[in-house]
């Protein structure tokens, strides 16, 4: 079997873009909209995506400045939501986010174990460690963890997590009616961790996931976050701008994995790609410049400035100039660089700027004809950049419908993509393997020996 | 309209008996089946009844010495199991546990939040403080809180979610595309809690829950859950084995809701009711019979000891001799209190006490026809000791299609319970008023002044 692009779905209710709910063809109401999910999921399943990724934060994100309206203030837990859609799916997989730091791994294994049976073997979760002193005030702090005890956190909680899920052992249920034995007692087994941030008895109360662990997906893109990545993640979503740069991050990833005794083919790179597509490349530019005109220009500068984690204040500047030399020393530097890089490439003005990163804040912005778009994918997947992708509509229900309508059957006539699903699980469909349970690995060995 | 008795179906997947999961026609498998978990859902909502009920434990339970295989040592997360079920049903209500001690109240005002926005207002809490050092220890810590400092904790929590729920006002959406304001900075809050265990800024990053709140449901019988209850909850969940106690349980929950300035209509008092039903006196003393056979003496004695906190062991003593009088002087003695009572009452044998509690765990249990059953349960309700009763069947499907096709049409032969749902959220059917958002109220008191 040849190599196929894996695709993943990004399909926040309310759409990607900043101003995606001010389509006329949005609902405005997407964002807590339990039909409007449905209806999404039922369209990434049709289209054969792998998964339904949403990403997830613990504040409303009103510190960046987006007060004024933001879409995203509000929204559904995703374990919570993508419990729902299961039921009206049957192949697609679910990639939920949730957060190591203000997260207990005890719960948080149980839910995704919980999703993981409920849904036949399709849960994934998106490990996070939730930035932000906005955040942190929720949760009982005034200010954030630093950047290095969240990643040593991090590390810690997928451990407590993975072992919770290993604490059953795949075969732990007898139900014997007749006996009245329920379990093997020797195969349920108590983890006793003790670590810097946790401890943690178990067993879990739930049993071993359909998938064995569901399928861990990372997005780090700091050094904390590409060592974290390269120990513990299956699934590594990114965002990069260029080819170059996407290879720069592909062979470093899959280097860091091989140093960690992994196998690389078993962890996926899938860049973030938002798609205007239209049957020509006229009606794609008309469609990215119908979204990008309904950009509250406060909204955009808002957005800048978020993005650079409140360290790029360009009030009273003129929307149509450049972008001022500003100081850098502090806060998130490496995305406000980011953001310079790109305005710097394009010669973007401010307006252009925001009207640009509101569209796929980071990602690739692709404008053009399912061939066009589909030579850019291909590129990259047959060139060390990607395994797959992880597609942004940048505005919904159409910029899914588009996807699946336009793009799939041309990524399918040049044999890039699935007919239909492989398997049943996320896994299998993803093509990677199950993890198998040290407890009874160690059984084996020690009877073998 | 007449009062109307109130109906919540406990359906943990394994049955409520302990041997429940040993029935030839109960699958064994129950407690991790999410199919089986959707018919019952079903059929309760066919029977009319408000709302499914989980309780749940962050622990294995192992330490009440019932290692041999207690089906319940795995199961489901409430929330996460029921969002799939509300996707299966259109009118039943979820009540789903969940800890004040071991779960952040941002998060799981969330989860709540989320679920009463995909069923459509058909959520439930019920707030639990989760004894055990055996849960304590998946969490942290080596023992769990003192009882007076969980209760503090609870109190706080609840006040906590309240305050998160009601951080957006209902009409704080706005979602104008023309002008792009999508909510009204003047109708949502930050709330700045700060207490004894919580400091919380929010807003919430859900939007107020259709129902205002989700129902808060509790069950404690100890003067401090009392309290609790009487200060926040709207449905109180009670074990009784007399009318005698249900009245005084009653008349003391309602005196002190007053007490509380609530109104005492607006909570319900539901005690526990584990019904076997036939067609004759015969057939049902023959299910009783047929289900207490498949208790194993030691799980039977694990589980008095279980529900005497430990303090009750009882190994070695002859099965069909009376209970031996032991030192009651620590641990949890009101619920061995509670046991030796149940005892003493029908001079039951060891064997006897076991199997009498095993189907029901300190709540009522009631073998008889429809009619003999529905007298019971009439007169409780019509003599201050009900509002509507929890009904835990047995053993499953079959002790809850039996309740639906026996009992329910005898209750609606005498008019105590409906004959359709009266609303589409939880509150409308249980007959609760919405809760008023408090910034909406002040600022519709100082638009009167």
């Amino acid at each position: 079997m040849s190599r196929k692009i894996r695709l993943g779905a990004f399909l926040p209710g309310g759409g990607q873009h900043v101003a995606a709910w001010r389509h006329p063809d949005a609902p405005s109401d997407g964002a807590t909209n339990i039909g409007f999910h449905i209806r999404l999921a039922q369209t990434a399943e049709k289209g054969l995506f792998d998964a339904y990724f949403l990403a997830d934060g613990l504040s409303v994100g009103f510190s960046g400045g987006r007060e004024g309206g933001s879409a995203k203030a509000a929204g559904f837990e995703p374990v919570t939501l993508f419990a729902a859609l299961s039921a009206h799916t049957s192949h697609l997989g679910f990639i939920a986010t949730a957060s190591t730091t203000y997260e207990e791994p005890y719960q948080l294994a149980r839910k995704f174990a919980s999703l993981d049976l409920i849904s036949g073997g399709r849960a994934a979760w998106n490990v996070v460690t939730s930035t932000g002193d906005e955040t942190a005030q929720n949760f009982n702090r005034d200010e954030q963890l630093p950047h290095a005890e969240r990643y040593r956190r991090a590390r810690e909680h997928v451990d407590v997590v993975r072992q919770l899920w290993d604490s059953w052992e795949d075969d732990a249920f007898i139900r014997d009616k007749a006996t009245g034995e329920f379990f093997g007692r020797d195969r349920v087994h108590e983890i006793h961790y003790k670590g810097e941030f946790f401890q943690v008895k178990g067993p879990l109360n739930a049993p071993r996931p359909p998938q064995g662990h569901p399928v861990v997906v990372q997005a780090g893109a700091s050094e904390d976050g590409r060592d974290l990545a390269a120990e513990t993640a299956e699934v590594i979503f990114a965002a990069h701008q260029t080819l170059a740069k996407a290879q720069e991050f592909y062979r470093d990833i899959k280097a860091r994995v091989a140093a960690k005794g992994r196998n690389p083919a078993e962890v996926l790179i899938m860049p973030g790609v938002a798609p205007f597509v239209g049957r020509t490349q006229e009606e794609a530019q008309a469609k990215y410049d119908r979204l990008t005109s309904l950009i509250l220009p406060e909204e955009g500068l808002a957005l800048l400035n978020g993005l650079a984690g409140g360290t790029l204040d360009l009030k009273g500047y003129p929307l149509d100039g450049p972008l001022p030399a500003q100081d850098t020393t502090e806060g998130n530097k490496s995305r406000q660089i980011l953001i310079r890089e790109i305005a710097d490439r394009h010669g973007f003005t401010i307006r252009q700027l925001y009207q640009y990163v509101a569209t796929a804040r980071g990602h690739l912005t692709l404008i053009g004809t399912p061939e066009t778009i589909v030579d850019t994918l291909q590129e990259w997947f047959e060139n060390e950049a990607a395994d797959g992708f992880n597609i942004l509509p940048p505005w919904l229900p159409a910029g899914l419908d588009d996807f699946v309508q336009l793009i799939v059957p041309e990524l399918q006539r040049r044999g890039l993509f699935r007919e239909q699903y492989e398997g049943r699980t996320l896994r299998e469909n993803l093509g990677l393997s199950r993890p198998v349970n040290p407890w009874t690995e160690a059984r084996a060995q020690l009877a073998a020996e």
